[in-house]
């Protein structure tokens, strides 16, 4: 996979060459690339942006360096692929949009910065995307964070000793809790049934405590869930122990 | 406002030390650590990981490395202020969060990397928090993300050109489309309306456009708008402007 980043800050990318990420890079699985757009600007002071057409506080990013930063993209990749704006008036992104991203050969980002950008701007992109309903800075680490979600999807990203199938929204619900050692840490203990080696006790107490957490902090995600019949039973009990809990309370 | 990260990662906090948030540490408007929790293992090989009771696959964070490590934040800061976990399980991130956030004088955060935490270390945590519904491979993005939105809503983090005020989602609406010059940029033209210099015509346009936006990709935040009688009015010829070009494709 080609990813390309148009950017004022290219050194707010760090995070890409380290840990798993970078790990891609180095193994040559992901060709990442970032462009600073301010490279490509025409004017005297390397300008990159400008004030508002019809009044208003703050400055916008000005079509010139970014197109022209993109023409080079596109002559050096052949394409751009998809390309990808970081907004908050985007597309909330969500796992699904990670894996769809994941089967794209060449994906190209435009994190801008500070301010809003000229709407002509957005003529250049296929896709919005919005973290979520909260205001940042830049766009750089919306940026690392789709690209993260993304690679880790692809084949051979994560090694053998993890696994992309078994999080959370991969399976629609809520990881269980989880333990490792020391079975005591200044006197907390790991559950007895963890302890006990019987898989079959294990697999039903971690299903429950996956539906239980969900039911308790999530229980939108139960609603688009396809239960089995045990897990139907399980989500009953757990509702009738939080409700006798509650009344204790 | 004193930040703490929790992380073997250090390396990929770059991004703090750039543009805003950098400069709000070089002002010294915010005091930001990185812990590595990996300095305080107490073990042979420095492993903060370990494998999960009970089986399956990956490995887990280990208690000792961050428990030894938070205690290290105490003594230094006096507390550990708001605990903040990044883990997908968590709250879903919102610019209210941020707000509350940015309130506090000291934040902690606990990152984690590639695999879950032991549960035991929720007990040290006063806040789970998660960016969306998408799995990273580790917190650290994650804490980049809130620490952004958080300290950028400071008092004095921003400089004058730039405003929190008018943001999308501090209204309640998308932000309407802006224009910077050129005025005709490779023939896509400004608006006649924001070159008029018509304060009245503009502010209107602008509101109308908001409104169209929100409407057509985020009807979600209209339902819990407050309208003005103009507002109202606007949104009506958006919906009847929308459905007509909608018949003539």
């Amino acid at each position: 996979m080609r990813i390309d980043v148009l950017s004022i800050f290219p050194n707010m990318f760090a995070p890409m060459r380290e840990s798993i990420i970078g790990k891609t890079v180095e193994r040559g699985l992901v060709d990442f690339n970032v462009v600073d757009f301010r490279d490509y600007t025409n004017n005297r002071h390397n300008n990159v942006d400008d004030v508002v057409y019809g009044g208003g506080q703050g400055m916008l990013l000005t079509p010139q360096p970014i197109f022209d930063a993109m023409d080079h993209v596109k002559e050096s990749a052949g394409d751009f692929g998809r390309v990808i704006l970081l907004d908050p008036a985007g597309k909330p992104f969500n796992q699904k949009m990670a894996e769809e991203l994941a089967q794209e050969e060449h994906l190209t980002f435009i994190a801008g910065h500070y301010e809003g950008y000229d709407e002509r701007i957005r003529t250049l992109v296929t896709d919005e995307i919005s973290l979520g309903d909260f205001v940042l800075t830049g766009g750089e680490l919306g940026a690392m964070v789709v690209i993260d979600a993304t690679v880790r999807l692809l084949e051979d990203a994560l090694g053998d000793d993890m696994s992309a199938v078994d999080d959370s929204f991969s399976t629609g619900l809520l990881e269980y809790p989880q333990y490792t050692r020391p079975a005591d840490f200044r006197g907390m203990l790991v559950p007895d049934v963890l302890m006990s080696g019987h898989h079959g006790n294990i697999a039903i107490w971690r299903k429950k405590e996956s539906l239980r957490r969900t039911y308790l902090r999530r229980p939108d995600l139960l609603e688009h869930y396809n239960f089995t019949k045990e897990e139907r039973q399980l989500l009953r009990e757990v509702v009738d122990e939080e409700a006798s809990h509650d009344s204790e309370n």
